[in-house]
């Protein structure tokens, strides 16, 4: 309950998403540095994101397993690129049972060893692939600068693994999982995204090639929200992942990981959030509706409520919050529920009832404007049109805001300006030298290599090499 | 794939555990000592039984959170009982980001400090409570003697912790949650236990009472299949959980904490399996119905599999696998399912077809008895009529002999014989000291004193003191 206005977004974004995370109770900060708690409206948001993507994953075969949490050190030390990368990152468990351990384990970072180590055991022959596994779990990686849901010590994720007979259906699954996480940003979560190549220095420690999802954030920052790898032969050579073939001959597997993260609730928040607070995409959002009843005294009380119990088929279609607390006016709930961002607010009065109809608010367009009278026998279809209407409108507006301020500057001085508030997209030559002393000198880094290119050729924006492939490049989180 | 025959149930019980847990693949030794992978078959049987248990917390007012993995080790150090119980069993992480941390962290055993530290900063007022939250995760508690599913290093669970306003609110929940385990365990498990509370010596290091469900296995040994605890204050002054109450004084909180774990996917294995393998019981079965389609030529193939696409909706309404592996035998793929115990099989060949009908087998009666046609006509009522009779099979098969193995021993002589092979239901003086004599000349302990009492006194079986109460006195796992 905010009493305090929020601070403007504008004005100071980054204060302005902490103190929103923290007041709407999404999520709090837990003892330990870099550590977050995630209270219940925060977690039954993760729960509904958990359900979009599990449901998609399933329908392409995929099933959910669980590989543990603790990982012996010299596992991570089988892949050379691997170790490099989350050396510096791990939690390492020393003491178990009151005595020292002879090897130290690790709490995992992501699970490519231990899983390589499974498989190993588990697949034999060419009828074993491909096999297709996920797990939900948290991961822990020490961060020194942390920040509530983009960047935790511990976070929770989903992290797939696949192994396949061969490289052309490796990458084919690499890319089908990255397709499946941008068909859920934009169409469950509203968050317009371009599906991407990472950079040789901005991939996954051990793949081969590794592709993302990257977003624009309400500040023209990017974020990446989503990641999936083609591991190669990598894991498979290193954990001696090996099938017989049809003519019984024994081939390495090809292996891909990909990953979702509860950073992508950090994105939500950025990308919609307003002054007044969040903004929940509606087929995410853990109250779709919420019910404010209003009355005077005890009769106007029963009377509104006794409406609500012949409606209450209707609501129960979608996820309905009846806010019937004691003690606090309408007008204090409509700026509660504004801020912790339910998409649709149905108001109901004495009034209301003698008219058979409520009254629905939209929270993307707050004040009047966005309100509507709908009749009480029309209300299942009014919220669905208002709550399809409202996703419409998020993605909408987020794609022209994107779109606002991605740039393509035509020299590297304009480079230097545009990436001050936006993006840049514009020719690479691929080296990365080149991007080093880019970032050095604007913190604008490549997001990606767009999967959709517009052919032909150009010169790098930096080093007026000839370049194939146009890049993004941003400020990122 | 199991060609060799699995061990006997009635030879050696535990070997038979052991390889029907590997060979039905719902988990597999990890590389780490004491921890165990879940595969995907033994995971999709856990998220059925998440999905049973998570709509019961919901419909008492319980939502999901999610608290951090690791906590200092001063927390564990507030509740004097607490530490006592879980210091021998901590993994210690000592060094983060390559450094040795200033503190110690430990993984969570379990995390009643944790969220007593933050509810110390979100209770303030009764208007704050009853608070009521819930989380899956995985804990991890240093484990000498481990036993897939039933005793491992890291296990799957859920822990509920509520806190209420005062201690008749704390007992309600404690034993409410009680309820609710037992009413999951018999009518979704088919798994009948005893609710009752745990003696002294037997309750959680903490907590001022603890009720369990008790089940009785296979092999006549008990199982501890829930826990619900009623915490007193003891957590609340440890960790400062106060609020102010209606007079404005200020109150310590009472507090409650639950759990039910994959060990209940031990007991699933254990109450109900046979000497072909896994029964899984039909509301929890990851495939309620397998399909076995059989033909020799193309065109057999093609009229079968035709049948099955005109009964797709029939079969939609269940959780249904169709088995179309090339080169095995009906035969061996209807040895394979009964060994992963699919509790209904669905023959269909052509005879069936012509006669536009399918035959359907019970796993829980093998042969020819349990075999059953049914008409395309009536496929979803037959289908559903016969997981509900398999239910009620499972359920009562396993209540006489859990009735055949409970016995009533008029002296300590007998008593010492019936524990051999069997609980003992027998007066007790309920003196820690009478237990532990007891215990170590039978190896058996009290699984609980049953809320169902009979009325009356007695002497206790042991000292012939006065004894209130009937206690359960059993070998455990």
């Amino acid at each position: 309950m905010a009493e305090e206005r929020l601070p403007s977004r504008s004005d100071n974004f980054a204060e302005w998403y902490n103190q929103l995370v923290l007041r709407s109770e999404l999520a709090d900060y837990a003892p330990v540095r870099g550590c977050m708690v995630i209270r219940p409206y925060g977690w039954a948001l993760w729960e509904n994101l958990q359900a979009a993507l599990d449901s998609r994953f399933k329908a392409t075969g995929v099933t959910n397993a669980a590989f543990p949490l603790l990982i012996p050190m010299s596992f991570l030390e089988r892949e050379k690129q691997h170790v490099e990368g989350f050396a510096p990152e791990l939690a390492v468990v020393t003491i178990g049972g009151g005595e020292k351990l002879e090897e130290p384990l690790v709490v995992r970072p992501t699970s490519e060893t231990i899983i390589g180590h499974m498989w190993s055991k588990w697949i034999k022959s060419y009828r074993d692939l491909p096999l297709l596994l996920n797990q939900w779990n948290s991961v822990v990686r020490w961060e020194m600068r942390t920040k509530l849901f983009l960047r935790t010590m511990e976070f929770y994720w989903q992290e797939g693994h696949t192994a396949h007979a061969g490289p052309d259906e490796a990458e084919g699954r690499t890319r089908q999982m990255l397709d499946i996480y941008a068909d859920f940003a934009e169409n469950e979560a509203a968050v317009p995204v371009v599906r991407g190549q990472k950079s040789e220095s901005e991939k996954f420690a051990g793949a081969l090639r590794s592709y993302s999802i990257e977003a624009m954030m309400g500040d023209t920052r990017a974020l990446q929200a989503g990641t999936s790898h083609n591991l190669g032969d990598n894991f498979a050579r290193a954990f001696d992942i090996r099938y017989l073939d049809k003519e019984n001959q024994l081939q390495y597997a090809w292996t891909t990981s990909w990953g979702l993260s509860t950073r992508f609730i950090g994105a939500i928040i950025m990308v919609h959030g307003d002054d007044q607070g969040l903004i929940l995409p509606p087929r995410l959002a853990p109250h779709q509706v919420v019910v404010v009843p209003i009355h005077k005294s005890d009769d106007e009380r029963a009377l509104v409520m006794g409406a609500l119990d012949r409606l209450a088929d209707e609501l129960r279609r979608f996820r309905v919050h009846v806010d019937t607390r004691d003690g606090l006016t309408p007008g204090f709930k409509f700026n509660d529920w504004e801020m912790r961002g339910v998409p649709v607010r149905l108001e109901i009065g004495p009034k209301d009832v003698a008219r058979e109809q409520v009254m629905l608010a939209r929270r993307d367009t707050p004040g009047k404007q966005g309100k509507l009278a709908v009749p009480f026998a029309a209300l299942a279809d009014g919220i669905q049109a208002m709550l399809d209407d409202i996703h419409t409108a998020l993605f909408q507006r987020a794609t022209d805001f994107r779109q606002a301020h991605t740039h393509t500057p035509s020299d590297y001085a304009e480079f230097r300006q545009v990436v001050e508030d936006g993006w840049a997209d514009v020719w690479w030559c691929g080296r990365s030298a080149c991007e080093t002393e880019i970032k050095e000198d604007t913190r604008a880094s490549t997001r990606c290599i767009p999967l959709d290119q517009p052919g032909g050729t150009g010169r790098c924006i930096h080093c007026g090499e000839p370049a194939e492939k146009r890049a993004l490049f941003a400020r990122a989180y």
